[in-house]
């Protein structure tokens, strides 16, 4: 029988983090040592033995955290968001300083959302014309979503890529915002509906044909499977990664 | 056995008006009787002995051509777009002389996108959330379509009517036109896709659930069965009728 | 001001019936005065003063229940299910004895599901074939979901009313089980995936077009629209009301 | 300026035939030089100097074009269908005597068609559950379609290769057929309907989410720009290569 690893999880009062600590509880191979909240202190980390720190705190907590699990050899897999090119220069300078510690940092943990990426990238360079439509909650603050902007950048990279031209717009007499938002040249449409939670759809068209991917997040545990990948496999992933995908698609 | 209603098609080399002719000739009870084209005489339909014309010309055309079917006691069925009050207006004025014929005027023929617009006028007042989709081929001139314009503007009626309280939009940062175009306060969303017809998707939220009418026209055929329901169907409503939901729900 | 409705709950430990109490509480108009559970007596309903009672309890229980809520003159909201003509009949018996009072019992709270419904059967006789896709959450015992029998019936029946011929099935060689379960002539198709709730598509098709009506019930919160609907609905219905719809449409 | 490649289509009368010539004849690069339906002889392939044959014929008649074509040294794209071990085994003994000739047969030349494939492939391992729905218009006599099969096999393929456990049908009472065909422990949906003409869905669902991707085939131009492929790659592929995939994704 393997030793489970040990894991634990800060902002574990907040709802992804309540759900990742009863995730980390149920899964096979992964024991619970630690459920930090605000209040608590990082020391309880290195008391409680963890190996491994999941970080779905905040953004002005997030880096503090980093530092002690790095100084400390504790790999870390982060939920949290507000990442900027200066901030993973502080992180890889303090993995410089312990090269076999692991962080994953993730944009998305949605395994879904993560594959709609990728296969939209892939499928960009056959296509003539390619739109987003992303779907919310109409609480939803940001028109279109990040998961959305980013689509259209991966999809608007890989037409370049492939030497593409441009979409052409037929539209001669339209009402202001009918087309959507223009992302790299790629219309992205942001609807907004009571009942929904997150869901997009990547349309692209050809001669006589339409591929559509498309991915529904119907409930916030969607990104608990991702969280348990990255749990897994970052200990053999020393220095920062970046994107889940890279443990995805590992073996390809 | 009943005699065939002795049928002409007006516009019958063009695309729309050559595939009525067909179904016309092909359909039990109608007989195909004249096919016109620009070059002909109106007087060949009442040498042919037309009971009812499919009018599907041009709006330079069609004044004159149901100027003459009125005045003969030729019913019309118009698929001809581009009418205005002051035109429609011409057309009652005539109609008020031969007060037995009957001319159906409509802006849509397929049976589809009629049923989308009485559902979607139906559902609006049950639904905090409501936004419009249509997806159609990368030719298209105009943004949103007609259809999904007046869709919008029948639900924006229906809510009005219901006192339902306008949709708050909750962005509070976005790129323009993510959020459609907006008209009568329900959002309008339009994709133009290489490989697509015409297609419309209607959108409603509420508490923890969503509805989705849609329509998919695959091909113009689709109007067909519409021209066919308003011949058989024209001869017996004298006067004007403007709009296919009259005689598709005439039971109700 | 007016007086709140005096609402009562039974099987307010259930899921269901725990978010329908929380629903009247926040509902203007109307006031939760007992939340019951199995444990409770009848007589709570009586001492509260409930006006109307909302049963989310269980086949066992709930003929019990309308009995006492009947003769004590309390109107009733009822989404248990289990019902056959022969309990039906007893229900109005005793409804029989207490002419001013209203019972609803609806086997769909979901307004969508009930629009859904309403609208295959109005559509149905335009349209040469018809199936209905159903789809669920990996844990649903019954394949068709009684939702998705009932909608194929009313489509049959509505289609039996047009004299529309029956649906010739194309297929000379295939897999068993690959064109769907039979009901009444209409095909239905049963999806069972992890990550689902409760969904179901009906598909119309005609010549060059397909109409698609889509429920997505995305959260169990769906129902409480329709129950609160009831509640504010039933004590203007005395005698027995099958069937949410009666409410929906009660103007039209 | 390239000199054009010189083209020739086999089977040009068929309706697939005939849009393969016209395509060829409008594709810059290449010269369409023969057109050959069933009463010319082979040898006009030879007299109008055709480097690539594309074969759209019949099962009876492939086998003897594919053999004049590799004697003379003529490359080949065959979207005939009928293949067997047995078949290909003859294929690739006449190109062993022809090692420079290249043949490329594929039962499916939609780029769309062959993505949805590759991405059900890639994203199997990923989710609990997996299905497959195809619809097609109602003259289809197979079901499910042989691209639906083909598509459920690699996902069951892919599920294994990943050790994941086999789906769990949690129907204990159903009717029949109402859970699809069994293929390789996938269920495949075949939805009928006129109007439609060749679409397919494959959901995934996981933890909270699922992912959908659909491709549809709109006009049965679908096919060209898939043949255009085959016909420009080709002649760098000596041998026998079967399926479109391999010259998509040569680069990869």
């Amino acid at each position: 029988m393997t030793t489970p690893l040990r894991v634990a999880v800060l902002g574990a009062k907040g709802r992804i983090g309540a759900e990742a600590a009863r995730s980390v509880e149920a899964a096979p191979g992964l024991e619970l040592v630690a459920a930090l909240d605000r209040e608590d202190t990082l020391e309880s980390l290195t008391e409680a033995g963890a190996q491994v720190a999941v970080d779905l705190t905040h953004p002005d907590a997030v880096l503090g955290n980093l530092e002690y699990c790095i100084a400390h050899g504790i790999h870390a897999v982060v939920g949290t968001t507000g990442w900027t090119d200066e901030r993973l220069a502080s992180v890889r300078g303090w993995l410089a300083a312990s090269p076999s510690t692991g962080v994953l940092i993730a944009p998305n943990f949605s395994i879904g959302a993560v594959l709609t990426m990728r296969f939209a990238q892939q499928a960009a360079r056959f296509f003539e014309s390619a739109e987003v439509i992303e779907l919310h909650h109409n609480n939803k603050a940001d028109a279109p979503s990040g998961t959305a902007t980013r689509t259209a950048q991966l999809i608007a990279e890989a037409r370049a890529e492939a030497a593409l031209p441009p979409q052409d717009d037929p539209t001669t007499h339209g009402l202001p915002g009918a087309r959507g938002a223009d992302v790299d040249g790629v219309p992205v449409h942001s609807v907004r509906l009571r009942g929904l939670l997150a869901h997009q759809e990547v349309l692209f068209g050809g001669t006589g044909e339409t591929l559509t991917i498309r991915h529904d997040s119907l409930h916030h545990s969607s990104f608990m499977p991702g969280i348990l990948l990255g749990v897994r496999s970052v200990a053999d992933a020393p220095g920062l990664t970046f994107g889940l995908e890279n443990f995805l698609f590992a073996g390809e």
